[in-house]
This record gives structure tokens, C-alpha cells and sequence, in this order.
């Protein structure tokens, strides 16, 4: 076993092969086996990621950046064994430049942990992906969520990340300007990349400042067509919201059900508008008139942040909900994104399919991007339950790239949408794979994950 | 000769060796020295593209893609011979999606047709680089300009690209969704690779609603640093500025020669904002309190549409100010870009630069993105002049990459930057030019460009 040569690189105390230790980075929230790493690593700096990386690339060890495990499709399940590098030592704030709108950080940082450091300077990091993700794990996925229809995905905040690339070697994929004509974008290509390419060690970022107001408000729609046709024509009348969220009735009635709430049982739109309060009423006033136009009756808006929580808390509860309901099982989620036209086809045909398999489950969109999940209830360890819901996936996939779309809008690719690479990609598969191939010969960096051939 | 050879591949009277369409596709819009094509080809298919490039491949023929020659860093210059392939032809809108605030296009259409096109729908598209350039050039490039503060850069609009590979295979680089978590972001890559990694034959891009209004307003200062500090707090205050320019003292003087105006030689602040005319109001009495805490006492805004071109026109004619009041010459520019915290220092820097060597030079800046361009007067053919232009431009660049900055913010790499790339990416651009052999092994696209080794 290698993990005594481990042991030179690195500060003996730093690797582990305690069993639950090991057990704890088998698996994510997702559906997907859990396998264990050989060992866990701690590392504290980039130089110690360098020396590990690059003997890992000798030995032909594989290496599996490691966050909170967050993920939703396997990206930091060890499938092939080898060593879990656990972030959660490289976890500090080094630089906020509030002037610059920028910050640095070590990727062991959470999200939660990031905004309460940015509150005392006016500023806030927008990506709000549900959990409370490390920052390494959400430039990792391409993470994006509530907020992305007015702030934009994760690769739209990266403005520059260190990364050690398998042979050890360092390298910056961007710098401090806001924009650049500068050589290829490798920022681009790394964000989303899963651990495939390289392993982040510094992540400079973009931040937003708080904004002067905010309100939110809530409408239910007859049916499911119609909240996203309402949803659309938002969108098409271009007002800035800053959150625009769907949730369907059947999970609105699962909210019910765990909270004693009353909500109506009905396709609902959760709205957020942020800017200076003469505009949001002018937002407000215009949104209400057009999801009326799309036969809401009860438009319920609120500008008290105690209460625009309490407005938003179907939404919130919406997961937990699902999973309270039906204890022992787990969330299989689908994440296809299409453009708006197709929307409401697709949801239709999703809620169909669901219908008809007799599963549990609920759908929740983040509409303004044309992303939405279907939460299909699974046991995990049961063969058939996961079969059908992989089969309804693979229909939801299929229908979405007929039509233009993508087979993960934010979830990322891990071991669940491989199979679906070739069919979304064609030929452009072939480009990205010569990409792995070159930056990784050994493939060491996460290996199996997204290309399966 | 190899042009008979061509004349089997596509129609013959679509490939010409005649001298002064060869003289035509030699230069640019910058100072570089121009050089001439073996043959210029008008391909009107994706499929001729094809073709041509791979018959290119294994000729070792350089392609040398071509929209309408507006780069400024001499992108489109056939420096080792070759095909300029120019894209005139292949200049349709193919496709507009209102619903999905998209459109399909050719890579020869030009940003104001597509705009005239796209007003009947109530959409725009937002970059505007100055130049009426090619939607495929822009793409090359990376382009930006005067609105990218508010609604992104090139690669921020690029949605999907057809592209031809270097060995002819077409593949597509992303999909019409609006965020996908789905493989690799060949998008990014390709946007801004300048011809070096495939030639782009199709495109579809994001739009936007024609704001339902919009204000303008000007404001000058005492000195530029006050200007430009004044630009940082409106953007400190997250105001959404549509486009905010500075223009300094130096270039007003020679705007009012050219046009016998009397504007203020001082540095000038541009703004333009979009909204609804609630927020606009708000918007625009906050950007004029911040302005006058910077020492401006003469801010004016128009809400009337031909005001409001009057009102930036000293704006507008900037550059044809300087090349109309000393004739003959070129203007280099300089295109660095900064962390907003460096911009004040940088720019001071600049203007000592200019007025130590005794150029005729203004300054000019995308403000809120940190970008700004220095105009410097230079006679193409004086080896003195450009010697000291290159002098200047190297000092602006060295002081830019040295706080956390980029060589270049939007006009692209081509020759004039090529041999910074190394300052500013250090062992990133091995990576980079890995990409470039995996793709392009023969070297036969665009040649010269970017990397100098």
C-alpha cells in the first residue's frame, strides 16, 4: 500500500485511513453507489497539492478533489479507488477588494461561510446552488441555482483560479481585469471540468453589492402550463428578477404535509426583484399584471425580510420536504435546461412520465434559465426503483436534447449524464476528450467521470 | 501553384488571385505591416468550409478566416501567405427565437444588419465594438465595447458555434440552453481563439429587449482622476449603468477642431442607462449626486432620442477626430485592463507616457470594466514612430499586468500582443498552445497569431 509514501509528502497526522473517515468520502447526496478511497489527504497549501498530485501522477494514483460531498451526480465518488483530497484544511477568506468587486479564497470555503465574511463590506457572492457548497466543488460543477437568471452561473463569477495540473506543474487560468481577449479562456474550460483537468487551489471571484431593496412575492397558476407560460412572459417583458422559481403542486401538497401549511395545492411561481425601490414597485406592479394575464388570482408580495422568507418558505422546504415524507429513500433529480419555447412541452411531458411510472415525485424549475428538476423518491439500494427512475431520466434527457437543450443545466455531468455525452455533444466529445487526454496522459484526475467509452 | 488545385474544390469564380482583392485582404484597421494572400475564397457553405480546410491540412495551406477587416491588432494579416477565406457570402440571419432571446447567424453578418433585422422583434443585440464588424470577427476577437458593462462581453452572448476543425470535422460548442453543467465549455475556448483553433461558420447568439426607455448624460471634471474616480463610485454604488465612457481632456480638444464644437477640454464622463423610467429617474439624480461629489458641475441628460445622440456625439467621433486632424497617420491603441482599484493609477501613468514622448495621443476608456484605450498617432510607414508607440504600449502593458491585469481587453492578441502572453499567462500558455497543436497540428490556421515562441 502506497499511503506510507504518502506519508513523506505530507504530515503523517494528514493521512487517513480510518474507516469512517473513508466511509465519509464514498459518497455524495446523490443515488449513486458509494466505493471507498484507498486513504483521505488534508492538504494545507498548494505546494503540498503539487508535490501529492505529481507523485499520484508517477504512481498512477488516482486523485478525487473532496469538498462537503454536496454533489448530486457521484463526482466525488472514488469509483476507482485511490486518494480523496478533503479541502476543509484550505478553507480561509484571503482577500476581499470591495473595491474591485472581488474576492479570494482557498477552495475549502462555503458559500454561508463567504457571505457572512462579504456582509461587513456591502457585498454578497450571488451563486446560491441550495446547499451550503464549498466554492472549489461549485467552480468544479459549474454550480448555478436561484439567483443565476439575474447574477449568471459560476463560470460567470471565476475570474481567475489556481490550479495544479496532473504533472504537478501551477498554473493561473485568468487574472483580476473584468474582461480579457487575452490568450485562450482557460477559466472557462476549468470551471465545470469536475476534477478532470486539474485540481483547484485559489479561486478569485466576482461579488455584487447588496442591493438597496429587495421584494418578493408568490402566484399560483391553474396549472403547470400556465406558471410557465407566466414565467415566460416575464421573461419576454424583460424584467430584472432576481429569482424566478417554480414549484409544482404535487410539491407544494408535499410541503403541506410536512409543515401543516395551507398553501394552495397549485403550480406556483416564487418571485425575487432587487434594485432601488421606485423601480421594484414599477417590476412588482408589471409582473403582477402580466401572471394575472396567465390566470394567477392570488399575487402576494412582500417587502419585510421576515416576511419574504416566511413567503418563500414552500420553496425552501421544498427538498427536505420529499425527503422527510419518505424516510430511507433519497432524491434522483433530473436537470435538464432547454430553451424558453420548449419549456412547457417539456415539463408536461416530464410530469406525464411521472405520473404515469406511479413514483413519487415533484417538479421544481429555476424557469427563468429553463432549467428544471424532477425529484424522483428512490431507495437506493433497490435495483427497480433506481432502473425506473433512470429510465423517466433518460426520456426527460432525450426529449431536452431533441430540442436544443442540455442534459445538466447545473448538477454537472459525474457518473449519472456520461451516457448522455456522446448524444448531446457528437463530434465536440471527441474535442474534449483529446483535452483530458493531453492535460491528464495517466488519467489520474477523477478518473471515470464524465467520459465513459 | 496550388490555386487550380482550389478551383476543383469549390467554384471556380469563388477563388481569385486578382491584385487588388488580394490588396484588400492584406490589412486591417491597425498599424501592422501588411501582407498578401496567395488567393482569397468566398465559401457560401459550411460544408465548402469544410472542404477547403481540409484539403488546407493536408496541403499545409495557411487559412486565414476574413469578415470585414475592422480587428485592430491585425488578426486577419496573412503574414505566411495562404487563403484568406472571407465570409461575405455567408451573410444570412438564418434564424431569429424571439421567445428564447435568440438568433442563428452566418459568421459574415455584420452587427448593425442584425440589429436592423432584430428591431422588428423588439430585440437587440448588445455588443458594440464601435466598428460595424462581423458577428464571426467579434467572436474571433472576443469583442466587447461601450454597453459590455451592462450585458457582457462576446463570449458572454455566444450560446452554440458551428465550427470547422482544423482536419474538417464540424462540430458544435455548446447548445441553445441557457447555462449547461454538460461536458466542457468549448465555447469559451473557441470564442476569442482568433482563428487559431477552427473557423466558426455558424453562430447563435443571446439577445435582449429593447429597454422600454432610456437617459444619456454627460459630465466633465477637473482632472481625470476625479473622472475616473467618480466612474468607481457609480459602479461602487451598483448602478446599472448601460454604458459609462470616459473621454479625456485631450481627445475633447480634438473633437472640438474637428467639428468646431466648444465642449468642456476636460475629461468627460459618458453615461447611458436602461430601464423603466421609475428606476431610471432614481438611477440617474443617484449617479449625479456621486458625480458631483467628484467635483462635476456640469451634469446634462437628455431623454429625448436625438438629444441623446447629440449629447455623446464628442463621444461618437473621437477617433475619426484624430485621424481626420492628422492625415496620413494611423492610430495604435493600447487596450489594457485593470482591476478597477488600479484604473486612476493606470491611466495617470498613461498620460504622463504620452505627454513625456511628444505624441499626439488621447485616452479613451470602457470605464466601468476597468478597459482603456490610449490613441496614439503613428505614420504606418515610420519605423521611429512606431518604434516609440511599441515603447509606450509596452510601459502601459507592463504597469497593467503588474497589478492583477490583462495586455489586452478586447481588441484581441493577433501580432501586436503576442509577446506579452508569456508576462501575463506564465506556464498557462503551455497549456494554451497544447490546445492549439492537438488542434491544429499542421499549423495551418491563422499562423502567427498569438503564440510566438
Amino acid at each position: 500500500m502506497y499511503v506510507d509514501e504518502l506519508k513523506k509528502i505530507i504530515d503523517a497526522d494528514r493521512v487517513t485511513i480510518n474507516p469512517t473517515m473513508l466511509e465519509q468520502h464514498s459518497k455524495d447526496e446523490s443515488y449513486h453507489t458509494p466505493c471507498l478511497p484507498d486513504a483521505v489527504v488534508f492538504p494545507k497549501t498548494t505546494e503540498e497539492v503539487s508535490r501529492i498530485v505529481a507523485w499520484a501522477n508517477e504512481r498512477h494514483v488516482p486523485i478525487i478533489p473532496f469538498g462537503v460531498a454536496s454533489g448530486m451526480e457521484g463526482q466525488i465518488i472514488p469509483q476507482q479507488g485511490g486518494i480523496s483530497l478533503d479541502f476543509q484544511l484550505m478553507n480561509r477568506v484571503l482577500e476581499v477588494k470591495p473595491q474591485d468587486f472581488l474576492v479570494r479564497v482557498q477552495p475549502g470555503v462555503t458559500r454561508m461561510q463567504l457571505n457572512k465574511e462579504l456582509k461587513k463590506y456591502g457585498l454578497f457572492f450571488s451563486v446560491d446552488p441550495g446547499a451550503d457548497a464549498t466554492i472549489g466543488g461549485m467552480a468544479a460543477t459549474n454550480a448555478s441555482g436561484t439567483t443565476s437568471v439575474r447574477y449568471g452561473i459560476m463560470r460567470d463569477q471565476v475570474r481567475d483560479m489556481e490550479v495544479v495540473l496532473a504533472d504537478g506543474r501551477i498554473i493561473h487560468t485568468g487574472s483580476m481585469a473584468a474582461k480579457s481577449s487575452s490568450g485562450y479562456h482557460l477559466n472557462g474550460i476549468f470551471v465545470g471540468s469536475e476534477g478532470t483537468l486539474g485540481v483547484f487551489t485559489e479561486l478569485t471571484l466576482k461579488l455584487y453589492g447588496i442591493p438597496e431593496a429587495s421584494v418578493t412575492a408568490r402566484a399560483s397558476f391553474p396549472t403547470v402550463t400556465d406558471a410557465v407560460a407566466a414565467a415566460c412572459a416575464v421573461m419576454a417583458a424583460a424584467i430584472p428578477v432576481a429569482r424566478m422559481e417554480l414549484v409544482d403542486g404535487r410539491s407544494i401538497q408535499q410541503v403541506n404535509r410536512y409543515k401543516g401549511t395551507g398553501y394552495p395545492e397549485l403550480s406556483t411561481l416564487f418571485f425575487e426583484f432587487h434594485g432601488n425601490e421606485a423601480g421594484l414597485a414599477h417590476d412588482l406592479a408589471f409582473a403582477q399584471e402580466i401572471v394575472g394575464e396567465h390566470g394567477c388570482s392570488d399575487f402576494i408580495s412582500e417587502t419585510d425580510s421576515l416576511r419574504q422568507a416566511a413567503l418563500w418558505e414552500a420553496r425552501h422546504h421544498l427538498a427536505y420536504a420529499f425527503l422527510h415524507g419518505y424516510p430511507g429513500k433519497k432524491a434522483m433529480s433530473t436537470d435538464v435546461c432547454l430553451p424558453l419555447s420548449e419549456l412547457a412541452g417539456a415539463i408536461g411531458h416530464a410530469r406525464e412520465l411521472i405520473e404515469q411510472s406511479g413514483m413519487v415525485g415533484g417538479i421544481v424549475g429555476h424557469i427563468g434559465d429553463g432549467n428544471f428538476h424532477s425529484l424522483l423518491m428512490v431507495q437506493p439500494d433497490s435495483s427497480a426503483d433506481i432502473e425506473q427512475a433512470e429510465a423517466i431520466n433518460a426520456q426527460i434527457v432525450s426529449y431536452a436534447l431533441s430540442r436544443g437543450g442540455t442534459c445538466t443545466g447545473e448538477h454537472g455531468v459525474g457518473l449519472g449524464k456520461a451516457k448522455y455525452q456522446r448524444t448531446e455533444h457528437g463530434a465536440a466529445l471527441d474535442v474534449m476528450y483529446a483535452m483530458k487526454q493531453m492535460l491528464d496522459p495517466n488519467n489520474i484526475l477523477n478518473p471515470g467521470k464524465i467520459f465513459i467509452f
